[in-house]
């Protein structure tokens, strides 16, 4: 996992404080302390599985005695019956991590398996698949993650590490030529700078400029081949916005270099899987 | 707004730190410090706004002298096309807020509006809708309260303030009755007690150890239906698993006092709106 | 120990670096890094233990490798004179884990060992201890926790988990029937609700409303008596205010389910445990 | 008040959050939004108040337009049923924030007034009564405060701050001599040295050293008297253990400088003082 | 400013709670409370201002009524006996935050003040000067914001937001085309590409492949002359290594875009500036 | 090390997070997962190790299993060219570290060294070298520490642990003597106090108050040399201002017993030290 373990850390210490704030009533109260048991995870659907060493962690930060077998590996496709893992160890750290990992371990592999999906649709175009800024307070990071997980390419990470000029940020400077020019005076050799194109118009302008993407948004698909055209290798071209698993192929024939969406991460479809007691 | 203002400005500060880990490197470079714009939100689509002023502080975080108004209220139902509130203030620390103000107010939007279908889809039985654990990392709080906003209410927030026996935590003591009893022995008298029943003899059991709540887990609406006779007011009984919008009111029909969904905070939708420049 | 393992190393992290916010001036300066030395727990009185994980963790929170054993397990009796615990390690870290070890122990030993003399006062009747939410400030966990090792149980462990009402509450809809009836309109099922009544007439009332805890506040003995023979086993009965270990036996005769008692927490003797130095 | 505003905020919130972890599930769903209300604090018992700046924030952390009216200063003697301070403004704040403000002011007073007696037992004689490091995790800035507000010193703030050389520190240099040249070579020229004497010829060594303070650890009367007659005002001499209300002035009467006691922090009785409704 | 102001406050927070970590024995011993004074801040030196609204901030955090007015704009060119700044307020809270708020300003003023020479130094060439990821820890953002004070750029801000390919990342494919290649098939569209090279013939497979950007690593002037023909403008070509004020006109001679210096952050003289008090 | 460890582990997190807030992008993208690298850090300038545990620990965060052993102790005199430590293990954690520890390292040896300078060039004086509040936000405690190592001492870590009369504190009661008895009114036992003294009649009235240390403020070598007369071991002399390594041996030769820098900490000079790949 490529994520900061300090990161990750202190996203599972506030997920499981949200979960028990003082004691877990039921578990702390009936379990006796030395009781062990064995469990595992079982998928209840199709797709990517993402977030296995997160969720191990979360019952390991609990109970670092806890043994967490995953038998299936980052990034792989799972089916619906498929043993995820096994766990064993004593009961009640058990009982108390199991909501918490499986929240994490569900929203991940719902985002990669929902990723792929986009991937697989547009497979043998030259689009790839990026996420957006699109995402939920604080969890950004195992959001991007969880799409490059499921085989698509994370957009910038935040407002710091590239420019991106929107309407405000052109009409500041009367024009896509002067927004840019502008930019150029003041930024770091190392911003990237793409350019949001509402018209072929602003294509042409942009292409003039030099700059690294053109962003082609919310045109029809027929206005996006016109723009690809126009562009032909000198910048990269991104689609975004109405972009669904139903047209996501016809986008990508446009001959957009890139297909964004911000669905990938805002509107995450949890992927069943469960934990099972026993063997 | 319930929530506890600290809770509030942290998830915002973690949100937009999380967006600008030091400068937005498009607007900090291009706008200059005292410009000034109006805007407004519009909503793209039909339901239940929900995070009114969570959104608006985040505005205000970045610069309390942006003026934000919210023309519609909290819980109000809106449909497509229609202004929701309007903003006027400097343009930078506008532009930076608007993609995280967004994301919070576009998920519990979410929330509230699906929650809403479904208080609807059983108006007129005596079940109410609520929510599970099955939420995401550090946004419990503003998720739970969304399910509220929608017309839901909300099940125990955490392991720490009810109890809930399932499988594990009967086959410790042999028996519902043993558990229970195990239960009482320790629990301080403000623990509600909440029994996962899978049978009528469970059923049976629990009413017969007086418990508070019945969970009738996975069960055909046929059972659900002979297990609310049985129960007959002696406790409240909970419909839980596999529901959806499709089967709620079949489900309600059974006689329950309670349907909760997991799908209300592990499966949101972003309920769609745009920061719109201009009045 | 039933306590989250972060919020224990957290309220360690706070408790030493409040005690060394650089170095140690004298014992940094005057022990050579590699000396070792062997030391012990003395008890000075006699009482209940509470608190030996913690105050272990703080030792190995600052070396990994310092020895501590406890002799005496948590929750169990000891007299004065008696050894506690053993120690052997680098005389450094055992130094500065000292006094903030020290400082927690006996707190939570003092707690425990008063919530005990409360316990065994009530022996033979109904009567169980528990505590309330006067507690002192980022300590709660550390102090509801010494009371069950005390023999107590937990009153709510915040406004959160369960609904108490009282007057203002309770005048805001006219009667307790009023704003009992306004409260299950809302709350989650899982929500305990107890009523403070103040004659027996509020007593009557509140069981009329099938309450689940009527609360007799500052009542005298004759009137706890009489409620409860109102109250009758159809609620739970709580005493509150003015209980000493003094009349708290006659409090417990009336019938009582329980007594809550402030000073559990509120105003705690530290219970007398010294480090010696050497076997 | 001295301390620094940054503490006293993080104190206030976390004794808030771990109050109200979600909502008040009483008030928020009883109490209308805008209803407003009147209260007071009243003094149930005689003492000196404490902590008054940081109650009233309490309540204005939660909401900024509650109206907290101090009658009473900061370190001023109370007497039972003195009205202290009156509240106005929104139920719903005044309702969470009441047992949060209580607890606090009631363990400052109870601290302050502890110390007032002390203080008071000495009067005339040059004694001054200081607190120890035996304080609870997180407490001590508002402990130490609590003291000063009643009349006493504070003794060295943390390990950092000053050198108290003891048997441990001592023996690895072979005598108290060894130790303090040895602490000499190192320490900072601001680095205050006090050395625990058990014996009256660690009083003369120590003197003869030249330290700047003596403790005279657990000595007898007349044992503190004959080491005040050595120490003669070349050192400040610190009496230490065994001191209570009792024979505190017997203590202060043997001519020393200071009568230091960890009970002014470690066995604090919480000073009664309740919220009432209305005017 | 452009830095988000929860950064900023937070890092006042740890600068004077490292400073002040229960109160200030002299000032708050000393100083009457409601004692006001008049101060002013004075340059005792030539060079650039930088950190204004920190170092305001620094005494309206302590004290919102202190009437900070700075008669310089961040960035403009003070010169040694210039006032810079004047204070009026509370004398306790001005005395407490004096320190910090100048540590803050004179390490600010320092970057910006040194940045300013180097800048100056390359005046009427193309290239620009950079700082580097040799910063402090915890400081990273205000040394960054400093160099862009003093007319330098920023190089990239993190690990995360642009590629820098060195010798390990080339060495683990083979060459610095298949590194490229390789990054490219996983990058994101908006990562910028740096190659380091220490050749002729790396520069050349760095512009064979299309980079933006080539870091002439250490070389000498006429390497970089010949590297900067080579490129003429296909790439950004950036000096680094070595660079002093002695040398920089002259590498910047060369031709070069970038010319980016570690000793701009990681080797600061603070810039002399004093707190006068009076008017 | 003396440091706390959380302290260092806080500090640590702080700076790897500002270098990287999502994955290393090069880093992350390019090396396999199971890549095992070798490395070393090479001294290339001639002065003092310092920060050898923090910055092994720097790669141990990252990867517990990367073997760092350092060649050099702590506070060693280094030389251009010398192999420091040996580092293996995964190439990924080691190429992410990597910068932060070199910072790290850098700025600490910076310190030490010159402190070192600063105290060669006073041997045989009875003068130590101190450092002052100077610092820099968050790094007190390593830049504090890193002085200890190069030779100095600490002067007061903070304003709370000693006091310090300057003018204004001297001028609210009219002369030093006034100050100094009020100040001995209210401080505890163990709080050291200095005055500053701007004549030799302010050194005279201090030494009259028994004042523990006389601060010699930017006074001439002649005024300091009769100063030190009057003082005559009485209290401990401290010169302070417009102090370099040019004028230091004369300044000792005065007969002080501090030489205080502000320049110690406020203007380090990184010590270079790179991190080759390889054995």
């Amino acid at each position: 996992m490529t994520l900061l373990p300090f990161y990750v850390e202190d996203l599972i210490k506030t997920a499981l404080s949200e979960d028990i704030n003082y004691i877990d009533s039921t578990t702390d109260l009936l379990i006796p302390e030395n009781s062990y048991s064995s469990a595992y995870f079982m998928s209840k659907a199709d797709g990517v599985l993402c977030g296995v060493e997160i969720a191990a962690k979360v019952f390991t930060m609990l109970d670092p005695e806890i043994d967490v077998k995953f038998l299936i590996n980052e990034g792989a496709e799972i089916s619906r019956g498929q043993k995820i893992a096994t766990l064993n160890g004593k009961t009640r750290p058990m009982l108390k991590a199991e909501r918490t990992a499986l929240n994490i371990l569900q929203h991940m592999s719902g985002i990669a398996t929902y990723t792929k999906k986009c991937v697989d649709a547009v497979a043998g175009t030259k689009a790839s698949i990026t996420d957006t800024r699109k995402t939920l307070p604080g969890l950004r990071p195992i959001q991007k993650y969880a799409v490059t997980v499921g085989g698509g390419r994370n957009h910038r990470y935040n407002l710091t590490d590239a420019a991106m000029l929107k309407d405000n940020h052109i009409d500041a400077y009367g024009s896509i030529t002067g927004a840019v020019n502008a930019l150029r005076q003041k930024a770091g050799h190392m911003l990237q700078i793409e350019v949001e194109a509402r018209t072929l118009d602003d294509v042409k302008e942009a292409l003039a400029c030099g700059v690294n993407v053109i962003m082609l948004d919310n045109m029809s698909l027929d206005e996006m081949k016109a723009a690809c055209e126009l562009i032909n290798g000198k910048a990269k071209a991104e689609a975004s916005g109405n972009v669904t698993l139903e047209n996501i192929r016809a986008v990508a024939e446009t001959g957009v270099d890139i297909i964004s969406l911000g669905a990938l991460t805002h509107s995450v479809t949890a992927f069943d899987i469960s934990m099972k007691w026993g063997n």
